[in-house]
């Protein structure tokens, strides 16, 4: 049984605090769930990974407004220097798509329609619930909640270098093309990783600001896990894809 | 294939608005979810039941806010003396305990502690994001929006006298003190909906508010259907149930 771990009376120090949030992403981190597993294993159909690009899109399409809500709320520009990075590594800029534009790319490469991706109209509810669950998140809580709420990416480098060679052992049909979206970020996401857990251990500096981290990790970690439910539900177990969602024999 | 409807560019009599909206109830309302079927077929286990109890509090609890969201966006007191019924019946008065404490009741006679239920914590996350979802519905649109989303009442009255005689007859365990949360609802809801179906058919006098009245239906009814999506796939597909969420087993 996972628990949501609690912080003691006392508190904790800064390495046992980030030991903690390791433990939440060994447990909580949606490369366990059982829709990226299917993913990895090659067990995944094309229409399958389509709805997966589609809805998924929702999520990228709102992180640079979430680092905008959080460029927004912080008051010391070399915070904001480092934190702008985001914005300009998802928008693009000189020479640089971005990776939305890449995200866009890899719905094409999987032959799904560019336009209805951009859309967002036949995501499912469950996604745009989840992604509006997270602007909430960021935009209503303190800064060092919403700084904590991004450490997901801590995780996130370790499972694309396993998905990316995986996906393209096992899916004929995908290329390297198809997959830039990740590449940048091997390197981007250690990245802010870095900054934004020096950030958390600097700032929770008491035993209730340290469980707001905690809080904040696990409810992130809840909302990427709702995507893949939802994904997987309506995908994977045949006859229940949702009124009004995407229909991949139909498109 | 359900569509989305649109109302034509000269917009439609509020005739033809009430029949697109019950329409919409016919396609999308959750008596035609999966779970609903199961529930009154009798298909689903007493653990299963507890763990829509659980869930279904959620949105209980958030009611009577969701009501008050609506009064204090209303300038006229006729309208508020109407709505406020809503807030009544859900947290009672003198001699009536209320909608909230009669759900209580239904999650104690499937043996689920009421603490826990209270207590939300062990909800599914994707109920609380479409729990959420509604709040922001009601609290970020027109009033007119807000009105329309809760016209799914509409078609909840004839949904609770299919489910109570269904569920009394299928499960020798359910009492009608299990289910008193239902009575009430069989005039009330058919009250607060007519009530709302006329102020939707007054208000919603050009094309466009038209539009938004019908995606304020389409938008409530996929936020029941996420809810009921979440249940199906975490309790009654095995092996499902996410990170941090009721489990009946070990409760």
């Amino acid at each position: 049984m996972i628990v949501h771990p609690k912080i003691p009376e006392k508190g904790v120090s800064a390495e046992e605090l980030e030991k903690i949030l390791r433990k939440i992403g060994d447990e909580r981190y949606h490369v366990h769930h059982p829709f990226h597993k299917l993913m990895n294993a090659g067990d995944l159909t094309k229409a399958q990974l389509q709805a997966w690009a589609l809805n998924r899109y929702c999520y990228q399409f709102i992180i640079p407004q979430k680092d905008a809500v959080i460029l927004s709320r912080s008051e010391d520009p070399e915070f904001r220097r480092e934190w702008r990075k985001r914005i300009i590594d998802h928008d693009g800029g000189e020479g640089d798509e971005g990776g939305i534009a890449r995200w866009l790319k890899l719905a094409e490469g999987l032959e799904v329609d560019a336009e209805l991706v951009k859309s967002r109209k036949q995501a499912l509810a469950a996604t745009r619930f989840a992604v509006q669950a997270y602007l909430d998140l960021v935009s209503q809580s303190s800064l060092l909640v919403a700084v904590a709420s991004s450490l997901t990416e801590m995780f996130s480098g370790a499972a694309i270098s396993v998905r990316v060679p995986a996906m393209l052992k096992r899916y004929e049909y995908i290329t390297e093309d198809t997959l830039a979206y990740f590449i940048p970020r091997l390197h981007q996401a250690p990245r802010d990783a870095e900054f934004a857990l020096a950030y958390v251990k600097e700032h929770a500096q008491t035993p209730a600001l340290q469980q707001q981290v905690v809080d904040a990790l696990v409810e992130k970690c809840d909302i990427l896990w709702v995507m893949l439910d939802a994904l997987y539900h309506a995908y994977v177990e045949p006859g229940h894809i949702p009124p009004g969602a995407f229909r991949p024999d139909l498109n």
